[in-house]
């Protein structure tokens, strides 16, 4: 629970593209309205230039430190990295952190109202890519005074939205730090979304992606969002935290074993978790976000990734995470391999993918030793 | 195409229990009658002493190696290693194979028809074991005439089978070889067919297990295949053999990349996987197998993991491979470690999981040197 010293940041929503000046979107669409859900935590400076970008990820949103309200139970989902003191030091540093195009948490995506019908855009949204979201964001902080981005930070598809910021907008960065993530989303990756994706249309509920009004397809995007936990995870944390373990520990050894309502705690742990997004994220969204992820490819009408990484010039961390499944450590090296001014960094943890928002310490520490 | 020189061997079935002597089942239930389909290769001796038993995994049959019909186009699942003057040589071995208790190539499973019902057994066929499966292994091998087995060996699910049969046997067996296993299924493995089972369930063609008169779940079914070849392939197998290659490469750039039926190569592969097993498998089965699996645990009944291990006296080569992201070294490892007079050897392969049914040179060349 906030106490009395815990800090109330509420997300504001800002309107950047209209009818006059639409988002040219990669897919050739010319989008308007755009609004913008975002937070921001510290103070910008007069020159405009002690700003960071956080790039949120899957199911992010803008609210990345802090609290929404004094009622909320829980912060920001990089509160550990974000604040007075900490990695992302708000003393020091304007951080921006702002729900990215086709989102469901107040930026304009799916779910937003299609000003041609009155109703939710649904599949008839528009394609966003990486790059979309990365245009956008440059409308935010040009909104917000910002002349130049201290550095930008993300993992997973977050990273992919600070790889493309140096290759479209060099002026504006002065480095990045790319966690977890990929230059072009690999065919295993790619793998898992398109499984995710069949979960969801699956699912009779779905219904063509039409389900406004008769509630979300939830047997299948359960599924499709329990499909991610597994690449999320590895196979040595379930272990550490779940063993063979079930659900019922009163029955007799047959009855243990061969009644199937006595689920494995692992099971039990899916579906909660495969519940919990459903009743917080929106289906469509979810799978316009993963494809976007998918189409996602530095060097796509640019080069080769030699060339393209090549060509960023601004100091770069880029960090892996030893146990990741889904985004390995190869790929992380050859990303650093590639970018001229490039550190690698590795954190050990038996977390897999997710370590970036658990590991707090070992990612803190090569952040403070990065911005110094 | 199978020529002159190759070997046709049919499947035959026998019935080895029935009213009188029915198979006593872990969960409780009395099976008969219980037919089993199985394969052999070689000629057994007259002190029935130089048998070998092959195991084999998920959606495999006893149909392990040779052509089943002159116009058969493929060998069995493990030709590779089986036949004269391979691994497991059929000039000095008599090599079984059998589909196991449950599966649906022959052997009494939920496909079978329920002598009460005259109907399949579908959903209300009892929940067989790995035990289950090698006490109807050892009645096949004791009506085969076989005394000792001179060596069982198995990957994946087979491996379990493997590692029960000294538990279950220990006078039959002179050594086994586990590959690529488990001696409890870990919770990450249980996730997995969770979520496969929950694919199958999902479908409304599914209809709660009575579809046999309308055709197959596909859908479903496809999805719990595709979920599962992921975890049997690598991403750096995937990366090698489809980069991001799309399906159509005649369009321009912006329909190549936005037109979703312009489906990436991969997700076209996984597509062919669900279809193809689809077409040769059943889905109760696999939900059937998948438990069987996730119940497995060597320790159930016995004591700790190193009494249980450490009581198997007989040589045993455990095998791992270096990319297997399901059943990881580090478990086959533990393995070795546990059981007294074992070796390990590792498999290097991109290919994961599914690298002992791939890399057949250096397979062989650890199982020649361990039989020697």
């Amino acid at each position: 629970m906030p106490t009395l010293t815990q800090h109330i940041v509420e997300t504001k929503i800002v309107q950047l593209f209209d009818e006059t000046h639409p988002l040219k979107m990669e897919c050739g669409v010319e989008l308007s309205p755009v609004h913008v859900a975002f937070e921001t935590y510290g103070e910008l400076n007069s020159a405009g230039d002690n700003a960071i970008l956080v790039c949120h990820a899957l199911t992010g949103s803008a609210h990345a430190a802090e609290y929404s309200s004094e009622d909320s139970k829980s912060a920001g989902w990089w509160h550990t990295a974000i604040g007075e003191g900490k990695a992302l030091d708000t003393r020091k540093y304007f951080v921006i952190s702002s729900n990215f195009l086709g989102g469901c948490y107040g930026t304009t995506g799916s779910i937003s109202e299609n000003p041609k019908t009155g109703k939710p855009y649904g599949l008839s949204f528009p394609q966003m890519t990486v790059r979309d979201m990365v245009k956008v964001q440059k409308a935010l902080i040009t909104y917000l005074g910002v002349t130049k981005l201290k550095t930008i930070i993300g993992g997973s598809l977050g990273g992919m939205q600070v790889l493309e910021w140096p290759l479209m907008y060099p002026d504006l960065v002065e480095s990045i730090v790319p966690i977890a993530t990929a230059a072009k989303h690999s065919p295993w990756a790619i793998g898992l979304n398109t499984i995710a994706r069949q979960a969801i249309m699956n699912d009779p509920d779905w219904k063509s992606g039409n389900y406004y009004a008769f509630g979300q397809p939830q047997k299948g995007f359960s599924l499709a969002r329990q499909i991610a936990m597994l690449s999320y995870r590895s196979d040595v944390s379930f272990q550490q935290r779940f063993q063979r373990e079930r659900i019922k520990d009163n029955l007799d050894s047959k009855n243990y074993n061969f009644d199937w309502s006595n689920l494995f705690q692992v099971e039990s742990y899916l579906y909660y978790q495969g519940k919990k997004l459903v009743d917080r994220f929106d289906a469509n969204t979810y799978i316009y976000i993963t494809r976007a992820m998918d189409l996602h490819d530095v060097t796509l009408d640019r080069g080769s990734i030699e060339d393209v990484l090549g060509s960023i010039t601004v100091p770069s961390l880029s960090v892996g995470i030893d146990s990741d499944i889904l985004y390995p450590v190869h790929e992380q090296k050859e990303i650093a391999s590639r970018i001229p001014n490039s550190t690698y960094a590795e954190i050990t943890s038996p977390h897999g993918h997710d370590a970036f928002l658990i590991e707090y310490d070992q990612l803190s520490m090569m952040l403070k030793k990065f911005l110094r």
